[in-house]
């Protein structure tokens, strides 16, 4: 199938559903023909990155690597990984693959460049933070980042936590508390640099979407750029959602 | 993966992530890694299964055959198709299938014998209803199948193709009124026979879950009941969407 997209999901599996609705809602299409190809693995077995990273966790690099080309043998031509923190390893991944990958910090970035904000806030998790992922990014491109200190910090990642064991209404009123305290601190526009914020947030994304970056939806409209280049069709993304 | 589930997807796009949403929220589940493994299929571009059996267009069989045998290539222990008129061609599949797989109708059909109810409505494709693959079953249990008459079946199938090109809103109205008819025609309880129905009527399921059984929902709670046996895990459906 000319122009799949293999996604290497499952980190977690919430926001796997949420990628994969964002490639459906976004897709101009008048029947199922229309939309755009993809495989999805959404096998979660895949070690925690965040306790890999800060607290000497097994590696998911290994279980990455087999469920990657397990998409290349599904005959993927494009590989993304809706998971921000898992990015931490996105070179490495890059090196042991053999088609195309797209970087959800850089499809982020590009959209964040193109808002023109100065003081952009950060939603993501620790370990990203800790990686710097997007601070580098934000820098070297002449803006400020704005973070949440390290006790807001900590409710950042229970939220995180409790969309991942079912609890969606915690995570929720706790995550907007969040952002509004980055706003608070002169955050101009927040980046939701892990891929269940936007499903924590999606109430308060609805209502503000101009105050947002949302990770999941640059990765999904990057991919759908690449896809048209690669079969040669225009203009598949819809307005409704852009 | 043990216990890898392979979902042949993408007809249409929209109720595969119904499909997929639904295992995440009907796992109970703590963390990321004890969610139900998933290989999905979305590739689109097999040919209209309902324009295949009432119009003598293309047949889907060998494209599902060629996307069912990736999912086995890729360590599928158990296959699911989220497409109730598919099942016209289940056994055809099955044969050139080398795991298990499990029948939508016959998931649905479970569910609705539990409920003991006598007077079955029934929303589905104009192909589904065609081949009978509920209404067989239906009568084989001593119950009686109500369905819409010619016309109101006609704008049954509108919504559903309203919905495949993006339209919710006005697919919703019309298949809400379709809903009303065969309970007024009697219906006790309503089969949602085709699996974009339950992504149309998603607010009405919501607001009268009793009133409705969601072939996808049932094929789902199947689905994991089979990796509860398959790997010896016990209670991992929660009662939120029960």
């Amino acid at each position: 199938m000319k122009g799949l997209i293999g996604v290497l999901g499952g980190m977690g599996p919430a926001a796997t559903v949420d990628l994969f609705n964002k490639f459906v809602t976004f897709t101009a299409a008048n029947k199922d023909q229309d939309h755009i190809p993809l495989i999805i693995s959404s096998i979660p077995d895949i070690p925690d990155r965040t306790n890999a990273l800060l607290n000497h966790g097994m590696s998911p690099l290994p279980t990455m690597e087999n469920y990657l080309k397990k998409l290349e043998d599904a005959g993927a031509e494009c590989i993304i990984i809706p998971c921000n923190t898992a990015h931490f390893w996105f070179l490495e991944l890059k090196k042991s693959c053999h088609v195309e990958m797209l970087n959800i910090v850089e499809t982020t970035m590009n959209e964040v460049i193109l808002t023109k904000k100065k003081k952009v806030g950060l939603l993501a998790t620790n370990a990203t933070l800790y990686m710097e992922l997007y601070q580098k990014a934000i820098e070297e491109n002449d803006l400020t980042c704005i973070k949440p200190n390290i006790d807001n910090q900590n409710l950042v990642m229970e939220s995180i936590y409790l969309l991942k064991s079912g609890n969606l209404l915690l995570a929720e009123s706790i995550m907007k508390k969040q952002a509004e305290l980055l706003f608070a601190s002169g955050a101009e526009i927040i980046v939701l640099g892990c891929t269940e914020v936007p499903v924590i947030l999606e109430r308060e994304i609805k209502n503000n979407p101009e105050k947002y970056i949302d990770s999941t939806s640059s990765l999904v409209r990057a991919s759908i750029d690449w896809y048209e280049k690669r079969v040669g069709k225009h203009n598949l993304i819809t307005n409704k959602n852009s």
